[in-house]
Formats: C-alpha cells, structure tokens, sequence
C-alpha cells in the first residue's frame, strides 16, 4: 500500500511505538499521579518523562507547561475557550480547521466573543494589525494549512501580538513532527499539537503547552490526585488543565515516537518530505486536467482537483489499487474556500516519515492508470 | 505483587488488551470516519465494533448512544455541562467522586446553576423527592461508592426521575465491569464509565451512554469528519459529541477487555470479587486497631484507618513488601465526609478480576508484619 494520508494520521508507526503502548499496561500500568505505591510512582516517573521529552523537543521553558490533552482538538478548545473572556474579539486566519473555527463559532452564538477572519494572501502581519481593536485579546494560527501546506508566520504574528500584550494561540497539527517549532523563537502562548500524525504517536493524546498562559477558566474539570478537598481545580500547570486519569499509554507511545524522530534528525524528514513532495507535485502539474492547489508551498500535503471526476471518485480509485488518500473538505471548510476548490472539495495527499521516495513514481503511474490524462 | 488498587485502573490487563493495542496502529491504524480508504474504513468498522460491544454489555438502545469520550472525567463533564440550563437545581449524593462534584462546583460558582447534596444514609428515594423543585433538572448518582463499595439504588432513582421528567445521570465508575448493570432496567439518561477501571480496557477512552438524551448545548467541538461545512457538531449521536479523531488503540483496548469480561462470566467476576472482599473485610475487622468504614457493603473497595498510623504511612510500608494500595480521599471528599474518615483520608483496598483468592490470607499476614496489631 501507498499511504498518502499522514496528515490523517501517520501510518506505519515505528516499532517503539506499539513497545511503548504496551510498557503503559505493564511495568508502567499503575495510575500515574493517584497512588504512592510502585506501579503508580513508575507510571507517574514514565509521563513525566514524556513531558520532559515534548519540553525539550520543542524547546519550552519547562515540563510543567506541557499538559497533556487527548488530542489536538481538546487542546485548542482548551487554548480558545480557556483564553477569553466576555466581550473579547479574537482573529483567526482563513486557512484554519474545524477545531479552531467551531469553537469561535460557538463562543460568538453565546455571544461572548467577536471574531474575525484575517486573510492569508498578501501580507498577513499587516492584515491582522489593521483589524486589531481594543478589546483583542486572542489571534490564532495555523502553522501549515491541513490542505495544501500553506506556511503561516507565525514568529512575526507571534512578535506582534507580545508586543501588543495579545494571546496567541498555534494549531501546529500540520507542522509538528515536520518543520522545526522552537518555542524559544516562536512567541506563543499556546502551541497545540496532536501526539498521532507528526509526532509518530497514537490517536487519544494531544499536547498543549502552555507558556505564559493567563487562564481566564477552568477546562475539564474532576479529579486531579492533589488538593482533592478543593472545589476548584489545582491552579498549577500542568494539573490545571489535566482532569482526570491520564491516558499512560498514549502519552508513552508519544515519547517514544518523538525519540524516534529525534534519532532519525528532523532535518532528515524534512528534506525527504519535501523531495517526495516536490517529485508528486511536478508529476500532477504536468497533467493538464489536474489542477493543483498553491504548487508552490513546500511543506505538508498536495491538493487537488480534476476538470471532471470528482475528489471521492478518485480517492475510491486510487484505493482499489492501494493507494490511500483524503477527499473532501478535510475538515477545513475556510482553507478549500480560501484556496477555491470547488463544491465536494479536492483530494489530499499527505506524505510522511513512512514514505520511501520511490512511492512518487508509483502514485503517479497508478493514478495515470486509474485516472488516464484527458487531453 | 498484590495489586489491590484496581478501583484506581485495573492491573493487569488481559492479554488480549494488548493485542488489541496494537491492532489499532497496525491492520486498523488508520483515521476512522476520516476518509474512505481500506485502512481507514478498516478503522471506522472496528471502532463501530467496539460500539455494538459496549451497546451489547450494557443493554444499550442502540451503539449510536455510546459515545467515546476520554475517559469518565470527560464523560461526567459532557453529560453534567449538556444537561444544564441556566437557572437549573441540580441534586447528587454526598457519595460523589470530584469528576461530578467539581463540574457541578463550578456551574454554581458560575451562577448557571444551583446544587443540594442529597444524603444516602436513609431513603434516598425519599431524600431526593424532599429536595425536588419545579427547577430540578438534573440529579446525579454514583452506582456503588469509589471509596467503600456503598450501593444506590440507582434504579429507584432512576425511576423517580423518569416519572418527573428529570434527566438522571448515573456515574458507574465504581460498577461497571463488576456489577451488572442494564439499561433495559436502570432508567438514565447518561451512564457514564471509564474504560479503564472493571472494563478492562487501557486509559484514555471512557464512555457516555446517552438515551433519550437532550443535550442543551455542544461540549468538545472540532472536526466531525462529516458535515464539515456546518458551523456546528452533527446533531445526531454520536458524532454530536464526538470532536477530533477517536482513540482507536484505547477504543479497541476496551473491547477486548468486554469481550475477556464476557467470556469470564460478570457473575463469576462478581462471586470471586465478592468473596475476597469479604476474606478481608473479616480479617480487617478482626483487628481492634483498624476501623473498617461501612464493613457491610458487599462490593467495590475496603476502606480502613488506623489507631494512630496515618495512612499514607500504612500505603508505604505495604508497599515496601509489595502489596499496593490507595491512600488519601481518592477524589471523593464528600464521600469521605459522609463516611466520616479523619483528617488525612484513609487506606483503600479495592479487588478485581486480576487478584487469586489466596491474596487475602497474604495481604493480611503482610499488614500484621508491617502493621503489628497494637492493643
């Protein structure tokens, strides 16, 4: 099989990974953080390794600030809804995914919030200075568009809103694990990840690490293994934001894929992705019925559309040859609309660390054979 | 070892656990519900799967009802922050674990609701009918006690409820995967679980079982996978509370753990946990030096204090000869104040499927070695 759909999830995970998971149900498989006795100090030894692996990978000021969700889309409902506060307006960029934008939606309806879409097009530090009011108190970013690997700078956005005392919130779903994120030069108060795409881990953690996080609430709240006769959640980080049995498993199966990546060199996948990426690119611009979406952009997934079959015929096809790949809207209703893919959306391909560069040559020649040029 | 720690997660997990582990970043390691290839669809049907499971152990309407969520912790605050609105009275036990108590703390503290603790000493059918307003919308029960196994009559309740149009949120935390339990007999509108505790199954997947449910609002939104385009959640169950991409190692490490249930048999589980429990009961009781808090229960955990040793200190030096327990208030301050433990908590034994019934005479020959009686 060719899978093309890392931005999904990445497949194949390395062999530390499953290891891991099942270390979390055996030598680590007490509660971590809910007992004194050996299997629940170890579980507890072994997570908070994990975070020390997160600070340091992405070089955050301490393991403290990485509080461990269960996934991306709990970490950015965390970041936004724990952000504002009534009357707030808040800017989001018109490339974001559904779990930054239905959580800004819900905040307007309760009418609680403002926002407003900056556009990505021209100069966008310019543009989200021009719509800056007195009363914004939030900006998010997407690091890499889920759709076509739009690059977003967010070290500028992140410059600018320090300087004007704003929370800047990161949905690095489509960049960890890919680029380099450094949170000693990317000025962020909240950098959101998934553990299951880039990072290598497995769906049921998310990170979201928090740096200079003014907490306007609580989040989910319940038990928290200190300060139990409190009414309130403990104000620390990380148990502030970490209700409940923490998912021992997930979280070590992440440690062991960000090891695995540390060990392969970032640098490494980088420059294999984006060889591979160039390779597909070049191959579906030289068709002349395939339209491909900002070509240009050299990190994260492809997109496109063809003048006549639709996205969901062609992913069909392609998977009768074993060829996995993502249509539709991905999630990210405002990215298609901003980039102008058509009703039905495009098909995505999204390439990872699993990839071997001879799948470009391989796509290519079976999406011919499924999908044979029209002239 | 002598794990009696099992009401914090159960240890150790059947074989089977794991291999569904792996099964879900291996054959089904795909995103389900999140494209249409083979791996993904693989995915999608064994998460389904997993569903009817669950629907099927609890005699479920239909696994549309079940929803994943990240454990009990999020399950609780989905049901409780769902069922509420504005203006809203609220009753739950004074047995309740922080996952409930802290949501309802908080809707309060944010002026949306008011709350009653409800007392279980005597007729707690009757104790909740005194405290029903025209605004009680909500009532919240535990099953069976995290801290001493103290059962409410969750069905009575139920159907109080039921008869008053009352929605009734039932936290089987403690119950399930040792007692049964059948929604064709407990009349609620959430049963809430962790899948990690009696299930199981492996930390970072719980469930919410919701019948006849009307939710007032979303709770986690994000990507649906489907109806992208929407502003909001799906409406239908279980995508309405279903944000992101599911946990589908945790979600098939669950039902592997239903399926070791089923076959062992709950009413053997339930007979050979029943059985130790007393074993040690009676040879707790036997000291005069112990007090066991409310020794006729028949299920869920043992909780005793000592004369004068405080209990972490008895926590630590049983584990120093390899027996773990859980000292402390366990999350659960009301229920401790109801039970009457001292400053400090107290020393919490809780069995599972996992223990051999000669553990009994061994744990208690183990805490006459580290705990000599005094007299």
């Amino acid at each position: 099989m060719i899978y093309f759909d890392n931005a999904a999830t990445s497949y194949p995970k390395p062999p530390a990974v499953g290891e891991a998971l099942l270390r979390g149900i055996g030598e680590y498989g007490g509660n971590p953080g809910r007992g004194g006795h050996r299997l629940s100090l170890a579980a507890a030894e072994a997570v908070y390794d994990c975070r020390c692996t997160v600070a340091d990978f992405f070089d955050a000021p301490s393991p403290e600030c990485v509080v461990f969700t269960s996934g991306a889309t709990a970490a950015l409902n965390l970041a936004i809804t724990t952000a504002v506060r009534r009357g707030m307006h808040v800017l989001l960029s018109d490339r974001e995914h559904n779990a930054v934008a239905r959580p800004l939606y819900r905040l307007a309806r309760e009418g609680i919030i403002d926002y407003e879409i900056y556009p990505t097009g021209g100069d966008v530090v310019r543009e989200i200075e021009r719509r800056l009011r007195r009363n914004t108190g939030l900006v998010v970013a997407c690091h890499v568009s889920n759709i076509t690997g739009f690059l977003l700078p967010v070290e500028a956005i992140g410059a600018l809103c320090r300087e004007r005392g704003i929370a800047f919130v990161v949905d690095a779903a489509g960049s960890a694990g890919h680029l380099p994120i450094s949170l000693s030069s990317l000025p962020c108060n909240a950098l959101c990840a998934p553990g299951h795409k880039g990072l290598l881990g497995v769906p049921g953690v998310g990170i979201a690490i928090l740096n200079g996080w003014e907490g306007k609430r609580e989040f989910l709240v319940g038990g928290s293994g200190v300060d139990s006769l409190s009414h309130t959640m403990p104000s620390a980080l990380p148990e502030r934001y970490e209700a409940g049995t923490l998912p021992t498993p997930a979280i070590l199966a992440l440690g062991a894929g960000l090891r695995h990546l540390r060990h392969y060199g970032l640098a490494r996948v980088m420059a294999e992705e984006e060889r591979l990426r160039a390779r597909l690119c070049e191959g579906l611009l030289s068709r002349r019925d395939l339209r491909v979406y900002e070509p240009d952009n050299r990190h994260g997934p492809l997109l496109f559309t063809h003048a006549t079959v639709p996205p969901e015929e062609i992913a069909g096809r392609l998977d009768n040859v074993g060829v996995a790949v993502r249509a539709g809207y991905h999630c990210a209703p405002l990215a298609h609309r901003t980039v102008g893919t058509p009703p039905g959306g495009a098909v995505r391909l999204s390439v990872g660390i699993g990839n071997h560069p001879r799948e470009a040559e391989e796509f290519l020649a079976l999406l011919s054979r499924v999908l044979p040029e029209t002239q």
